[in-house]
């Protein structure tokens, strides 16, 4: 449904990188569930560029929730958050940029808007987007962490260099969430940042590869054969700007095991069933079986860079070179990490909901009221 | 909405693995389409078990189209098709099997379900179910090669060994159509039959990588930001028994390249906008731009395997070892390729007719009528 | 979604008069529910012609379940119903007719689906496809009778013969339910009886108005503001052809009165809130309140009659006057009655089902398993 | 989809009474439409009480699109209207009300949202919200009438008295567009104001009944079984507040009448399909004919009056009597008609994308870019 995703809990996005506010609606959400600004706030916060190894616009993110809260609790109502745009120049909409930066969506955009789409900054197809999206996940992310389920995103690898991989997941999840640069080895994300800064020097940028790991869900969530989780985080991460793939548990490493290999042998421990091995990402047939669920993401470097490019004009059908002024991010895989934290949050809330109804996140989480 | 997905064009799969038919409710095709029954049937044959490197279980796939079609054309209301399963054996459902196959379905759809699943021969989550979707894909994809809208698979990969790489796309996917072990490389193709009987022989299964490519679709198909190409095509393929990824492109080695190697320059040939490269797999924001849409899955080895695993008996939740009998596929990497390209040509046919409108398919392909 | 309904429960529904099959597919259905096939059938049997006040076309209606039942359960998985069209000449979709009946769909099928329909028998806007709604709605509405939720449906008014209002609920639900010409008042129902054979000795045909009520949902069920019980309820009632209104509570007599005469003083009883009256017809702001929904239905007269009336054809544009030969139903308002049963009945359970999950039906209902 | 609703076009509405903005996101609109900011701001007008028959309080509805516009014309991207709240005196929700208003939404949102529910001035439920809808639909109904399509709505009945009937719809469609209180015999319009001034000056309210007609709908839209025009539009119209019925063509009063009197002849004429009568409403099997669509809805008389009433405190469980204070509107019949309009105008444009794509609104009617 175009702009809208989800079941029982549906998000909403809108907004183009110069207009007055993106924003998004939360439908479907359980109420009561405590709004912590602050949580949201530092989601914002780590989404936002640095200004180091990140476009130094400045991105303040004053977000302000319009609708579906009162008294910092949510009313089960559609929950609206609003980010303002800041230094919009008003007019300059008259000046239709026709040069396609590649990679980019410009290019697409004009095939299906015709030349009304809004093109300043990427208008609707800006991961200024996401800040929206961050917002909305904050909520049900601090609302998933009340039932003890728990998401961390780490930059498995940023131009070539791999982080170490997770060990103790709860431990490593709460020290990615406090962390700006999400590695679970500093000395890495050292090296990391210091690619990054090699590739801007040259005017270009570098991509990665993000890993996601949540835990605390519980067996038996999913809808198949079309609404498994599988099927919903992934078609919710390919909304990420930059997403180019998306693998569960072993991913394509899987594909040259053996099944002798590849299988999870199954166990009881402590009363419960764990499986041995985590090849298949905490789901079985779509549906969790109760082992955290891990997947990565490919993210692409981003496209802007400041060298010369081979590109069309796509109003004249003519060609020409771009050479692109001004600064933008060298790489935004470790903000992007944030962003899939947040959009998973929205995919689980949505299947816990459908499982087991609107109030869940809410009546097992408190006795009060 | 779990066994139903798509906007425009929507597909509901039923059935389970010992039940009387299997099906699918293929809804809102245009009016007027040719059902080409061999084309169908074909299709089917190259999804069914060979006997030699797949199950021998004895499968005829004869479907029957029910509804939505007249005098050999689509009416443009819901066209179901059933296939029956056969050899069921009736009152076995009794005894419920309660030993979890490891990395099957057994656990967590008794998770959900409650023992009230449908068991026998994994049920609703048998591979099996594909066959539904093979025949309804087969009439969007024969619809769509009508219009010049052509989609193949490759084994990119089974058992560690590569096949090419498209060289000829045009060429290749018309090739790859006739085949039954889709290989565009016939000897490495041989060496994988020959790994596939190997592991089959120790009582083991290997996994690999399929590649679809797509040629001859229009540029600015998609709806950002949730219902992009990207999302839908990758929410079906999660459908799919086996996969555990999905990349688009140059996908996960994306992550490694830099911006000014990753970015795909355009340029005019014959008029049209193409890209030099195309690391983006033909979409631009999860947009089509009109290059070829590429990608590929991950599909794990069969879990079925003849050795001894560990495992658990769910019901009284007790540990034990699974020693499986009779014999199963060593590898589905081979027939699901089929599956690709049938889940591929639905959600395309869902993407045109909520930009095109639901005639598209029909109008502009002919003039009759 | 075309002809698929609900969010968490959806029904899919197929087929054409002369196809080979009718059917639906039922999704969403919490797993373990009884299926009572004896309960089914009888419901089948009350939509069907009785050959003396409807047609005598013979339908048997052996309905079968061929997907997401096992041993008497459902399996949560989806449910699909297949009914079998008896009599259908093969062949004769050749003549297509382009002679519009009046007040039917041939005409407008003619426009969306430019002769590819199959206009066999009304073909995909026969009445015959409730046949499928019901045997689908039958399920839901057995389910609910065990949870105390009990749905019974009147003919209000016949030819513009009126029968006696509701009077005790409970008792009268329970009556109609096992009548096949449902009127609180048999003496009544006579008399529209009557009128029924009148109109049809004179080769015409008549209408009149269903009221539905519903006792034991609770409080809380409906999701505003686009999915509430009023408006899942009015979406699904005017899939039912003939239907031309709907309306709640006091509905459009409600209009004339005054606030203080419309609003519903509300009471504690037995420790419950009730309303003293309940012109809004169970429902507040689309959710419920507890108290029974009641609500109407204006049936058309059925439109094939027997005297002849101008036309058109629609293929060549020329007017010309039609009359029927054959016999056809003089009126439908008594079978509707058991479409409306069924209809609703599917509505209730997926606004069950989102607002308390996928369960609910099952786990609340019986302590087994 | 709770409170999304439309399939190619969608709306989702948010906001309360007392928050800081209410708004709607319109989505899927074909880029490149005029937004025409005067007609949308008429519109609110004629929603907005106008301080003589309806409540003083001032609400100047200063609309601002926040998204998806670009220089005066729809980007074809999420179109976002926010809509102020003023005089919104914060703080106050401290003091949750628990006594329930007869026949308004507080006691089912309790029931839904567990004391979570903003109830400052009805909170989510409040008919301010339609001030949203109304500027969502101005857009739609704008562009519809670009293209011809043409809708208009009057007060057939208010406190008992009828308004004339429709007679040449065109020039009575195009009247009732620039009218404050529409009727189209203004005698009667004011023997209704009299008496909503009459109910008024006793503490009470009135309602009314609402018929909308819409000319110049293409024939063969609509999507059977469940997205059919009729089932689309009254699922829309029942998220207005107060609608307690809707009813197409001849409605209710279809049911007294005889096939031969009800069915609807059919002519040629100009070359164009026709009928004589139009008892159908503009709709066959629930597909558009080319005829006018027609239906109208039962508006409920206001709930909140000044006279006691029996109601109950629903925290504490006890009887109580309400006696209101304040002003409210004696009627809102009047009002509601804009939001009819509205409302109609959103599910057109949906039905009219479904069946012809997303950019038939703007490509069939002008021929720039």
């Amino acid at each position: 449904m175009k702009n809208t995703f989800g079941n029982s809990v549906a998000v909403t996005l809108f907004g183009e990188s110069h207009g007055e506010y993106i924003g998004a609606v939360l439908d479907g959400l359980a109420p009561g569930l405590e709004i912590n600004s602050e949580y949201i706030a530092h989601m914002l916060t780590l989404r936002r560029p640095d200004g180091k190894i990140s476009t130094p616009r400045k991105e303040k993110d004053e977000f302000r929730i319009v609708s579906g809260a009162v008294g910092g609790r949510t009313t089960g109502t559609p929950l609206t958050i609003l980010i303002p745009n800041e230094n919009v120049q008003s007019g300059d909409y008259s000046r239709m940029k026709t040069v396609a930066r590649p990679s980019h969506a410009d290019y697409t955009a004009e095939c299906k808007y015709h030349g009304y789409q809004d093109s300043r900054g990427g208008g609707h197809f800006s991961g200024r987007i996401t800040a929206a999206l961050v917002a909305a996940g904050a909520v049900c992310k601090y609302a998933l962490e009340q039932k003890g389920i728990r998401i961390g995103t780490h930059v498995k690898r940023c131009a070539g260099i791999p982080d170490r991989e997770f060990e103790n997941l709860d431990a490593d999840i709460r020290e990615l969430n406090e962390k700006t640069f999400a590695v679970l080895d500093e000395e890495r994300g050292e090296n990391m940042r210091e690619a990054i800064l090699a590739a801007a020097a040259e005017g270009d940028s570098v991509g990665g590869i993000l890993e996601t790991a949540i835990v605390g869900m519980p067996a038996g969530v999913g809808e198949p054969w079309f609404d498994t989780v599988e099927s919903m985080l992934s078609h919710m991460m390919f909304a990420i700007p930059a997403v180019k793939g998306i693998e569960f548990g072993a991913g394509f490493a899987i594909a040259d095991l053996r099944g002798s290999a590849a299988n999870d042998p199954m166990r009881i421990k402590d009363g419960n069933v764990v499986t041995v091995t985590n090849n298949n990402g905490g789901l079985g047939g779509g549906i969790t079986n109760g082992m955290p669920i891990v997947f990565r993401t490919a993210i692409k470097p981003t496209p802007t860079i400041f060298k010369a490019q081979d590109t069309i004009d796509f109003r004249s059908l003519t060609e020409t070179v771009l050479e692109p002024k001004g600064r933008h991010d060298p790489a935004i895989v470790h903000r992007a990490r944030i962003v899939q934290d947040a959009a998973s949050a929205i995919v689980l809330c949505d299947a816990l909901a459908m499982r087991f109804g609107t109030d869940w996140l809410k009546t097992a989480s408190s006795g009060e009221k």
